[in-house]
């Protein structure tokens, strides 16, 4: 069902009224050729945060014709989070945190930019930073005063690079996690290396504005605003948002993710997080459906909160092999479009 | 403190938790000449919602230097809002419901269009009001699952115009408001007449495209979309945005206003509304602040919510004479940045 991964079991916030937020926005780190898994072609990859967000709202795309699935049917996180969504009726609020293409939803705006190519550049200006961060921090205040705790999840291609590089720009050397079973580590560690290398301060913002992405930026800065208990739904993208907020604020802040960032044998989620995870089983491995038995070998792993939202559901009460046939009801349902 | 004008007495429900949303947005009919007070000069008016917004967030504003007030002291009615506000800690959501100029907060986006000047054109596009409806409708369906009562409030210069023409499409045939205290009826009617005219269909959403507004557009589609009750918070605008809900949905409505529009001689709320409504005092003619004190003699009247604020204030438990209070505290910290 749920495992204890480091620290306390957190789970019992979640009997809570519970706010779902979701931080969607794009990095050009992504153009880097064999860097992500998020979408089907460069072209698409800028496609993959509107219509996991507008999945959630409609159980279908808008500003494209189909799901973010790739050709040989694997399909989005987003599946089991719009399936958690649906069964508890949890509130969704989606926020642009940098995005080429909006999506066809109504969503809230913090100005941030887009994220440049880090490998090359400055990913944010850090003037436009701390005007988003403000208005993230304002964010997160006011959702935060109706519900007893946030959960928190992302939708970035190529996230967990530009996460890299905001650990190891605070001192913590991991390696990161990665949509495609084969995670190009030395890839991702030359772009982490170049990037880092340009770094001049040990300061938070600037750390984001050199290294990070706009989602980062508004997951960390909703999070620093929030006066309730903040979940992080994600992996390694999670911890460095962790990292970033603990050295921000002084709010209690947890982490939950899927047991397939959990036996991610290339990155490890227990030494990189520096606050509590606990790691949701959504049993895809037992699935019917190819796409989602993909995510028991490596594929995809986790993103739009997937694992927070697993674990949302279970300490709701829905018993896992009955989420396993919803998310495959969702599943068919969103392919069949 | 407070007076029911039509139907039940319905202010018990602001003793649940309430989410305050604030839709913001212009219509161009504002650039006819004479037709309203909101905004000292012409090219001043755009920045009105905006600035209101800002300074219910941070009590001033930050897209232009100085609060909207006239040059002769009569401040926003946003200064009570933000005052009530304060004082109760009240989520506010900030909707962009067709803004020329975008607020410095977080904000949401219905993708509403700015309206036209509905004496010269068709306000909106129909299909851009059908898209910007579903958007809305979700948001107040999302904002709907955490709290009692949702209370709507606007601000759009010339706004009671278009909801003049609202009304007139709906078949109710009323006179409407104005900011100033000679209201400019016959030039409001010219330009509601040549607008009605046009229309072809008593369908409220081509209504809305033909001869309203998109903050008619934002209220009415979060109202439709809240599964909980909804307070109004204005005057004739609320009206004109009632009959639409009405119309289009079975949610409970209800409208608040201030003392101010119920003593408006060239506008009865009374005969308009087709819900309950509920006028709260703010007792500002016993202001000892000039500015303050013209609401009493005809300025301004209501507007950001203001009297749906006074009645929040009054029903959670702040005495009258002390709210008077903390405007003026309200109103000098704002005039002095």
């Amino acid at each position: 069902m749920f495992e204890v991964l480091k620290g306390e079991d957190f789970s019992d916030l979640l009997k809570g009224n519970v706010a779902f937020v979701l931080c969607i926005g794009n990095t050009k780190t992504a153009e880097i050729k064999g860097i992500t898994a998020a979408g089907e072609n460069p072209e698409l990859i800028k496609f993959t945060p509107p219509a996991d967000a507008e999945l959630l709202y409609y159980g279908k795309c808008k500003t494209i014709p189909f799901p973010p699935v790739t050709p040989d049917g694997k399909p989005t996180p987003a599946v089991i989070t719009y399936t958690a969504l649906r069964l508890l009726g949890t509130p969704l609020f989606v926020v642009d945190s940098g995005l080429i293409v909006k999506p066809k939803i109504p969503y809230v705006t913090i100005n941030a930019p887009v994220g440049e190519n880090i490998a090359e550049r400055s990913a944010m200006d850090i003037e436009r930073v701390v005007e988003s961060f403000e208005y993230g921090r304002i964010l997160g205040r006011e959702i935060s005063k109706a519900f007893d705790v946030l959960m928190i999840g992302e939708s970035i291609p190529a996230g967990t690079t530009t996460a890299g590089a905001v650990l190891k720009a605070m001192g913590v050397d991991a390696k990161v996690s990665s949509s495609m079973p084969k995670n190009p580590v030395d890839l991702k560690r030359k772009v982490i290396e170049k990037a880092v290398s340009r770094l001049k301060s040990g300061e938070p913002l600037e750390i984001l504005a050199e290294v990070g992405d706009p989602v980062l930026l508004g997951v960390t800065s909703i999070a620093v605003g929030s006066k309730k208990p903040v979940v992080l739904a994600g992996g390694t993208q999670m911890a460095a948002a962790a990292h970033l907020i603990s050295s921000l604020g002084d709010g209690e802040i947890h982490i939950a993710t899927t047991k397939y960032i959990a036996e991610d044998r290339t990155a490890d989620i227990r030494s990189i997080s520096p606050v509590s995870v606990v790691a949701a089983d959504p049993l895809l491995e037992k699935s019917s459906i190819d796409g989602l038995r993909a995510y028991g070998e490596g594929f995809v792993k986790e993103g739009v909160g997937a694992g927070g939202a697993t674990l949302l559901a279970y300490v709701k009460g829905v018993e896992p092999t009955r989420f396993l046939k919803e998310i495959e009801k969702s599943y068919l349902e969103i392919i069949s479009g």
